[in-house]
């Protein structure tokens, strides 16, 4: 049984992944850290869990790192530098569901975190956690950035192809919309239900934080450099990504190209379900880990849709996924 | 034309009662007034009106009420005394849609809003703005109170069999159901669509502020002490009111006695629909001033159920309701 | 591991109770029977449940019983009758979610499901699934009929006030309000989405089949003959039963007595969580097999609300939690 | 004032007509015409308008069209052709919400809509009812088809770019999302609540019956041969249309270009209203008949975002805004 520590337990992926670890066979948490909800008992927060477990959140001690073999991070972005920066000093494994060591270039934190990188010596240390892509690397791992749930269900869907050369770079379209729970706990008035019931909006049009991280590991994984367009719209349901993206097909490409590459890519990848002759569905991946891919040639524009739980393998399901490869457990421990 | 002022149309009754005015024929919007939105165009805050309808909102200043011959306040509680009291002064007729003149025992305000009444002396002065029970008094009123919107769906509900002593007044129980409108737009955490969608919740057990409401017009409309329990609930909808009443019939009493007290006292209001072999359904009223109203004798229990849109019958509708008997205009005008 | 067999695995509360035993660590789901979708595998119909679980629904046949532990059935009310008669004589014991085998004067099935019982003579060998208050029964039954939704979320809410004598018995007003999944997949226009959406119904005014439920066991377990009105109401969510009740204490019956009759009554059951300062919540119970329940007294009115999932501790977890106690596994095996 | 019929008022899009033509000056609805429902009042089908409108629904016979003006259709496709036969013989000018006479290749009724087109020489006689777009030829029509609410939205949007010359017409990638009452009121398993909400799923890729109307109506008020993929969503919203379109700018076109392109087409246009600063959200135009439309220049990615309500200026609301032109009647009336 490996000793768990959280900090930034009373949001909705805190509360899911402490969900998960409960479940987990070869995990104890130890260890709630937070500032807001200091002293109060995380079942408090979250009536959900009350009679299935019992713990206080704490302030953060340097000392009270002693024993844990590994923490996971959900911080707000912009907070999680100095803690993340004692824990690996003290060669604790640490898998941080937030955006805060995701990007390689430290100027686009300024540009699309709007904040400076308190450490950039620490980037390279990060690992990138999209388990279906980086497994070797994750295993090995001191620090696993957990990937952004909206580029995870991007790159799911189009490193297959991406990586077989099969579509037009330049020619890449994506329309993506989340339920509210990815929006967290903030209070503003475009998140009361009123605002968001019976209603759709897109936002940030060009200017999301998660563009640089789907542009980068685009070229990571699948060695290419894409132009693309990225839409995210919020939709009226409490959790849930769906992604539907255009692109073309690179000449004398035919279907069974795709086909294959999809196949072959996730052949072992049990969190990944190919839908060949439905069109996903979200309701189908909520509440669980997997991502739902299909794709559909229509003339020469393949059309990739995927859609997962942004909570479970957006967010504190990838984790768990993530800390399976690097504690060596089954890796659908907990998970399925 | 008459000259319209509203002070508060920010809010969710606010943009309400503008739409409404705007489609009323012998009306003009002449101010907006608001301390938070000052500066701003009330089209701004509210895009749905943008091309109908364009007026700045203004901070308020005693000077600016010269030639207006009604104003609405939709103002948060507490708020609106200063401002209704110089209203009245400067003659002019007002139409309070918020609750802060509808009590007349000045300790009710601090047991159940949480503060003083500033001016008790006008409490007096207030007539309840329930068309269907008050027409006369309305007419000549120079302050109306709007009632509550959760009053609304009560008082039409049990205000013919109370009038016509069916039921007993000692067993009167109260289940009202809400949508988020209701709640305003103010920023707390319980009311992010997250929390909202996908639940219900009961809140105020005993507390409500709307109690003390339902009592004090059930004895000047009906003179009769009822003894009873409200429990509001809060849905994940935008807007609308469903209320079950459970009573008891006293001795002697059969369904054609029910019947008639409801078609009766109901026969000249064109905004009650009585529903004798259907059931009451939200949908039904939502957009419009209509209250619903079922009711089934089940044994000796009278089951009466009744529904209203919060946002129209509960609020600006009702207002523009008592505005048109204050004019003597057409009863309906601005409303079907 | 015990062999299970299911029939009618293709509504909501049979995949829901797929799910539970794919988690349970004593069965194996052996065989699914079903007409309509016979020759289909269940995670076409679920396709929620792809790369967890394959199995084809077959057409019953009385040979392929053999070998299996216990059956559940999840069939429409009136279709379970002669499957459960052939099931039992060949010993196997039985899990009946739906509604055939509850009452037990045969009079009240034409009432209030409109049909004749086929085999009133099995009626008295049915047991009464509700853990919390038929333990010992349970344990040895052949033929355990599970409770419905509503009666789940009432009796376990009125039993320990009933049973202590704490309230007056002919004054008991009972609202509830159900997710869209308890209706099932039939097809009704009522049940479409752009009906249900934005809007709340009563619906069976006094004529609901769950009320001589309710009664028939407020007698077994309390020792009660109670008189009381039923109101269910459809909400605008997919899953979740909410009840408030209305009841008068008696006299002499203080705070106290009410929170240690609930405090005794529960001491052990793990799945009930009294909400003493709170307000239960529906989303707290979503997905589990807790029932919440909350109690307030209002001068002599009593206000208890509860809330359960109805497709767990309302249906199929409530079937698991029978069958640990049938086969003697840990109780709360596979429903934490 | 005009005499009005329509047959089909039985749908969503049948009631929404009635309540606008209600607040209509110029017109009378004289007859309503239908099969299912004949003999029953269009008021017990849709009760919010009781007490408002009151009227038998008859079965059609050609007899009664005498003394009509005009009658609007809004039955399912395939079903209006005789019925509009007769009609245009009687000299009625015809107003036809569905899609029978919206394409002019009458093999494309086959291929998309699954039947033979029953009088193709009257194809040719049909005018496109955009009333954007087509103002001259709708004032002259005797039969409007009224166009489709995706092609509404995707059009309105597409046309002033097209039109200009802005984009690259290869290039053209189009995600629209639909509210539920678009599907009208079929019994269709997918539709039930349970399984539309918390959900989203695209439909139909490749092969909606909108396609071929979108790209025939872009070469008639464009002149531009369009390539391009259109993937419809389903929305849990009871009802709007959001459109996301991705285009790609021709080389030396600036921003400014596109501004005017969409400033100078519909300078006249009172229900489009153009976001220039501020994205659209589908609940700025529910209730109305306005389109809102957006537009942002992401390098040469152009994306072209509108919103509609599917059943006012998708559907009833454009029917009136084409009575209006037919008629002569000031152009909003009974639409603001």
């Amino acid at each position: 049984m490996i000793k768990i520590g959280i900090i930034g337990a009373a949001g909705y992926s805190g509360i899911e992944l402490i969900k998960l670890l409960l479940k987990h066979p070869n995990v104890n948490i130890e260890k709630l850290f937070g500032n807001t909800n200091a002293g109060k008992n995380i079942n408090e927060i979250h009536p959900q869990i009350k009679s299935i477990f019992s713990k206080y959140i704490e302030v953060f001690d340097e000392k009270k790192l002693k024993g844990l073999d590994c923490v996971f991070v959900a911080l707000p972005s912009g907070q999680s530098y100095d803690f993340i920066k004692i824990a690996l000093e003290h060669k604790i494994k640490i898998i941080d569901i937030g955006g805060d060591f995701r990007l390689r270039n430290v100027n686009e934190y300024k540009k699309y975190y709007h904040h400076d990188h308190k450490y950039p010596e620490l980037l390279s240390t990060a690992i990138y956690g999209l388990p279906e892509w980086n497994e070797e690397n994750i295993k090995n791992a001191d620090l696993i950035c957990n990937p952004g749930c909206y580029p995870t269900s991007v790159l799911l869907a189009l490193l297959p192809v991406l990586k077989n050369n099969l579509i037009n770079v330049n020619y890449i379209f994506i329309n993506s919309y989340s339920g509210t729970s990815g929006a967290g706990k903030s209070l503003t008035q475009n998140m009361l239900f009123t605002e968001v019931n019976e209603n759709i909006r897109a936002y940030k049009l060009g200017t999301h934080q998660h563009i640089p991280e789907i542009r980068q590991y685009a070229k990571e994984f699948a060695d290419q450099e894409i132009k693309f367009t990225f839409i995210p719209h919020l939709l009226p349901v409490s959790r849930g990504i769906y992604t539907t993206i255009h692109t073309k097909i690179k000449q004398g490409i035919h279907f069974e190209h795709i086909n294959e590459a999809f196949m072959n890519n996730y052949a072992k990848s049990k969190f990944i379900r190919l839908c060949v002759d439905e069109i996903p569905e979200m309701k189908n991946v909520l509440h669980t880990n997997f991502c739902d891919i299909g794709y559909r040639l229509i003339d020469d524009n393949l059309v990739i849709i995927s859609t997962i739980d942004n909570l479970v393998k957006g967010a504190a399901g990838q984790a768990v996924q993530n800390m399976n490869l690097l504690f060596n457990f089954s890796k659908e421990s907990g998970l399925l």
